[in-house]
């Protein structure tokens, strides 16, 4: 096993009702001057937004809202957010909301403690040395970002769709009662499962053997959030699975199901990322649609990763040759996408990309990654596009 | 599912070598004047103390030694410890050594940041208010204090053994490199091995139903502990082994593996106690040999874990009655002790206790928790007592 580092500081409350937990959380920080940052749609029309600010309000906490967050989370908004944060001199910032209101609320945090153009920090040109605090309200289980080092920001010249990982934007605390995922549409609850799946996957898939402990966390995440996944299809407002979903998405993507292997393969990730960014799509609609053809392409030289993971994940019968039991794991897990109606291709996720469409998005994808990425293969721009290509049936 | 909060910002730099970062991770946490604090005797034969002092002098951090912190910590090397803290304007404590030297360090932590005397906390009298940070450089796999909130502390008079529990003193960073356990005794390898496996079984054993994920997280865990445990049996210079139970140890202790649930058993730890007390044995073995009578006792009442835990941790087949499966899994257990050389009893752990010692043993462990406690099943002292008088093979 590989030496490791791991810091998961975020205070989590968790449960009914935790949001009132949120002035005393934020008074806990030192929080005396926030940014309220939020989405479009639901925080505001479900009265959350209301409740919140009134707690706010309540506890004397001074407070500015910014909305306008949306999948896919522009750098334009951060711009906005940061000027306003300075303006008033901002000194802690709430995200309410899911994935891309935090990554948001991220850049926005990096952009006020550093100088220069918060952008640099995506596209890996220098790092950060600070970050204002966040917390967070989470209204959708799905990236991991309550307790995660990473933020995912698009730049609209160019769609360019880049992540930044630093522990500095850890959030402080993330408040999380899985009551507030009951009014999300099916579709985004099945995206937000498909999301959690990956974030472990991406790390266990690699040729390095890790810890049986990490492993053992791994896989029973997996198995929980896809047992999960499937009763939210039939019964989307039962409390125990949503709450089941809400924390494995959380330590899904905190760290601790990657621990002493090489940082995990990521490749699904930054391959959809080029996806998201040309299209627009829900990001874990298109992991799911692409994560089937990388799968076939990289699964003979990461064969006892395949194997095992067919086996304690997806409970195949260790029978056969191991290359019959990887391919079992991987229709097992494209099986259980189309039961949570996730695509497993880029045609079922409505996406008529043109050849040269493959040709960009590979493209783009290889110097987004420095050329070449992979821990289950090394994949260059020419693997990238038959991945593509396959996903696209063609 | 109960609500919870989680909360273990511990920053872990894990792996060989780890220690050198040391004096960083002081810098990094702000600390100027440091009272290191370890034990009687390895950590300076292996010279690891002088490697540690010579870091901190490179780095021009100023600090003073505390040695003395023996198994079962003592009430007054704390008081000394405080004394010197505050006379040196100590502003962090690092820990060397395993759970004595990190408990230790934590009650010196809460006599400097708090007014009056130390023990009111350990006695449930009233609540620490702040505690001086603490780090640890970890020699010792077993109580998983170098993560969690709880320090144990002996008063030697009455030989009083209580535990106190509170987020402030959970460490800002734990330095763990496997191959510093490398050189302990074979004994006390196994004994962290049980006392790792009793700090995540204590949270399992209860009759709230709790989380998939928490369950699997801790069967994973347990499966992982107990292989890795019988191949240090036979190999105990496994690096990997070493690597996997040093890891286990912090996260079965951390607070992660009885999330949703409702706060665990904790009785087995608590017989202890009176037993560690009274005897002053290792802990880990103490743990070992009362848990069986424990179980014996209480298993009908907890009918549901019991056997899902002989099933998904133990391996037994899904046969016969549900008493059968569950006591084939008790049975498989005391076999694993027994294989790593723990006692399964208090004649094995090599106690001649008489009637009296047990009736007091009862009677303090009852005072201790005021009355009565247990999830699995409520303890009072007369329980308390028949299952050391089981124990004790009466």
């Amino acid at each position: 096993m590989l030496n490791f580092s791991y810091f998961a500081p975020t205070k989590v409350v968790f449960g009914k009702g935790a949001e009132v937990e949120t002035a005393n959380l934020l008074k806990e920080f030192g929080a005396k001057r926030v940014l309220v940052h939020y989405g479009t749609g639901s925080v505001v029309k479900s009265g959350l937004l209301d409740k919140i600010t009134e707690c706010l309000e309540d506890a004397g906490i001074y407070y500015v809202k910014l909305g306008g967050a949306v999948p896919n989370p522009r750098l334009s908004l951060v711009y906005e957010g940061i000027k306003l944060a300075k303006e008033e001199k901002i000194d802690f910032i709430l995200a309410v909301g899911g994935g891309s209101a935090i990554d948001s609320a991220k850049g926005i945090g990096y952009g006020v403690a550093n100088d220069g153009d918060v952008w640099d920090f995506y596209e890996g040109k220098r790092k950060a040395k600070a970050c204002l605090p966040v917390g967070v309200v989470l209204t959708l289980s799905a990236t991991g970002s309550e307790m995660s080092s990473s933020s995912v920001i698009t730049k609209e010249e160019g769609w360019l769709k880049r992540g930044y990982n630093s522990d500095l934007s850890r959030p402080k605390f993330a408040v999380m009662n899985p009551e507030l995922t009951m009014t999300l549409p099916d579709y985004q609850t099945a995206c937000g499962c498909a999301d959690i799946c990956m974030h472990t996957m991406e790390r266990y898939f690699t040729n390095n053997p890790g810890l049986d402990l990490t492993d053992a966390l791994a896989e029973g995440l997996l198995k929980t959030v896809m047992k999960n996944a499937l009763i939210l299809v039939k019964d989307p407002k039962n409390y125990d699975a949503r709450a089941e979903v809400m924390w494995a998405g959380s330590l899904s993507h905190n760290g601790l199901t990657g621990l002493g292997n090489d940082g995990g393969d990521w490749m699904t990730h930054k391959m959809e990322h080029e996806i998201g960014g040309l299209f627009d799509v829900a990001h874990g609609a298109g992991l799911a649609a692409i994560w089937g053809s990388w799968a076939r392409y990289v699964y003979k030289e990461c064969l006892p990763r395949f194997k095992k993971y067919a086996v304690n994940v997806m409970g195949i019968e260790n029978k056969g040759t191991d290359e019959e039991i990887a391919i079992k794991g991987i229709e097992a897990t494209e099986d259980f996408f189309r039961k949570i109606k996730m695509p497993t291709n880029l045609n079922e996720l409505g996406i008529k990309a043109t050849d040269e469409d493959l040709h960009t998005m590979a493209r783009k994808c290889a110097e987004g990654v420095g050329g070449a990425k992979g821990a289950a293969k090394l994949l260059k721009e020419e693997d990238m596009y038959r991945i593509y290509k396959a996903s696209a049936g063609e």
